[in-house]
């Protein structure tokens, strides 16, 4: 069984917001063994949807967007007419649109509101519990179609408790298996050629993908088949011999973030490490904290973009500042250890650097950063010159932030 | 002119990665008048990839994706069969690729690097000066084929200096013109109730986007047309006259985000802020140091998962802590009254609450948030119930931080 995604509205193509809400579908369904085998991103128009709902060719269509209240939303006029049907109005869903307002304090519920509980009269209701624009499932010439509304917590609400259900009693027989190996530390050629031989020993049946992020590579295999058991076996087996070549480079034998690894490592290990932040800006500590359990292995930051505050937060000296500069190993070597000590942690990352697009002078260019990691025993830093826009300097610096701690982390234990 | 872009990839459809790339390319295509009509993703495989190529049916496609070294990028031999070309190796392509490996320090590029300078016969090269991956643009039956390497900074690299640069050569003849006002405060239904008759009013050729992004709404009015003078004195003159009767939640009236926002208002009045977070995590500080220009009005943040680093960074009293617990009124009040004064900024934001997963009580339940903004002459706290997942809750948190901070902003300016 496969499936296609199709979103509808023009934010998305005017590329005024990102379609974060297909990647979440796509994961979701792949733990059915409903396979995503197009995202398709369309005009909220009637001509546009009517012919992408016609060019569908999967056994079903999920369409999210273009349900809300106001005028821009024309996608149900264009359902009904595309299914040959009509819209009706559903009390029930009204009561629950009016109750919503009651809720948030309003005495009258806006007239655009009405037209929400408008609903395809052949579609099944998918009743949204946490907000006004409700889901509806259509079979159609021996396809599901699911439509969606496209706020991100409306759509995962509705996807995992009333459309997942729905299909987990309609069998399938088609399996997907996949594993991964994250890994840091080689470039995506040559961990290609490390394992070379492996991979042209890999059965047709089994996939091998390289999937590369800034700083990391993760490998998937991944195999289809009827038989589960087979398939389980076969890629276990040559994920156990990658992983076995590659060993140094390994840092999780799942698909989990770097960050979700500290986690899991640190917390077996019971350590804990902190941050002093400038260039980074909080990014090293907001992207450890999205994850629950961070606060089990994570103490905090000082995110210190002036001098004042290194020196108050931190404890740097004056005298480091005014002799070496705040890009400079002597002051990430300071505000790592500053950051160690107030925060009582095993290990403290410091960032240093001049993010861009303006600051750089001609011995410390844009992109200039500098990195220490302050350790039980040691302490590394490292300088770097990225050299590219704001954004990418930042990220980078992160990046290369979390594979110093790794590394020191290794080292130590 | 209109465009589509076709991104290449299996971890698009996986939902591994999410698709960043096109949003940006839509933008940058808008500024030059050529509309992203379509934006398709489909896996790496011959039989999409041509099946798609096929398929397009707007003057310019753009496709990202599958011109990397491993072997699970097919595409470039997909597109020659399309064409009925074939692949040849560009020398110059070579020297470069070998010539970035010794830069890495490497003495020997990869093996499967070489396949990276074979290219269409048909096609103009997009020399690619910061990766091993080049573009190429291809005229055929009338279109435009451009293909770019699927890692974001290459592909916008090879935008921004090779494709842009040839479309300025291409005359076009009709206009699009966009204006948007970034509103914050009211509802998207709400929003629309107050501007209905001015929306009634507006003619066939402009139209007007509600486009909800969690706490705030941007309205976007576009119009196409041939004479570029008219649209733009039409569009301006009915975006003024929604502005002026929203003007109480009116944060800007171009297409920024709530922290460029502040950097203008805060620089302009020589204002700066500082944030002590809790469970926001560092998400306050990498957002608003996502900006350049956020030095001048951004201080820093203090991150202070624990209740130590409360009282010892903030300045938090231990009764406080004990009696009323780190989630509560008097504890974000004396985070935001310590973040003031140890950063000396004229604001400061603190957040305090359990996002989640765990960490709820019976009074306390997951979701429970506080804020604070410590001000000039006056102070705000606030008590929210989210009652969603972790990384919503964040968002939320967020998004009404900065909405108490314009608040208290604007009371007192």
């Amino acid at each position: 069984m496969n499936a296609e995604i199709i979103t509808i509205g023009d934010e998305i193509l005017l590329g005024q917001i990102i379609d974060t809400n297909s990647a979440w579908i796509a994961q979701e369904f792949a733990k059915i063994q409903i396979a995503v085998t197009k995202i398709t991103s369309i005009s909220d128009e009637k001509a546009a949807i009517q012919h992408h709902l016609g060019l569908a060719d999967s056994n079903v269509v999920i369409v999210t967007g273009g349900l809300g209240p106001t005028k821009d939303d024309k996608t149900k006029e264009s359902i009904a007419e595309f299914f040959g049907t009509e819209l009706v109005r559903n009390e029930e869903v009204l009561a629950h649109i009016q109750n919503l307002f009651i809720k948030l304090g309003y005495e009258n519920m806006p007239a655009a509101n009405y037209q929400q509980a408008d609903v395809l009269a052949n579609a099944d209701i998918l009743f949204n519990d946490v907000g006004t624009a409700a889901g509806m499932w259509v079979e159609h010439q021996g396809k599901i179609f699911i439509f969606l509304p496209g706020v991100p917590f409306e759509m995962m609400h509705l996807v995992s408790n009333k459309v997942l259900p729905k299909f987990s009693e309609i069998r399938t027989t088609t399996y997907i298996y996949n594993r991964y190996l994250l890994t840091i530390g080689l470039g995506e050629s040559h961990l290609a050629e490390q394992i070379a031989d492996i991979e042209n020993a890999l059965p047709a049946h089994i996939k091998l993908a390289y999937l590369p992020k800034i700083g990391l590579l993760r490998l998937r295999l991944s195999a289809s088949g009827t038989d589960e058991k087979i398939l389980q076996s076969d890629v276990d087996a040559f994920l156990e011999r990658i992983a076995t070549r590659l060993e140094k480079y390994v840092v999780a034998y799942e698909d989990i973030s770097i960050e979700e690894a500290f986690i899991q490592e640190f917390s077996k290990n019971n350590l804990k490490f902190s941050t002093a932040e400038s260039c980074t800006g909080g990014g090293l500590a907001s992207r450890i904290t999205q994850y629950a359990g961070s606060s089990s292995i994570y103490q905090g930051s000082v995110v210190a973009y002036s001098n004042e505050s290194k020196m108050k937060l931190l404890n740097v000296q004056k005298a480091t500042l005014d002799n070496f500069g705040a890009v400079s190993e002597e002051t990430v070597l300071e505000m790592a250890a500053g950051a160690r000590k107030i925060f009582e942690t095993d290990y403290a990352i410091a960032t240093s650097g001049i993010a861009g697009p303006s600051g750089g002078t001609p011995e410390k260019p844009v992109g200039t950063v500098w990195i220490a990691i302050a350790g039980k025993n040691s302490t590394i830093s490292k300088k770097y010159n990225f050299k590219n826009n704001r954004t990418i300097n930042i990220e980078r610096t992160i990046a290369n932030a979390w594979l110093l701690l790794w590394k020191l982390y290794k080292e130590e234990n």
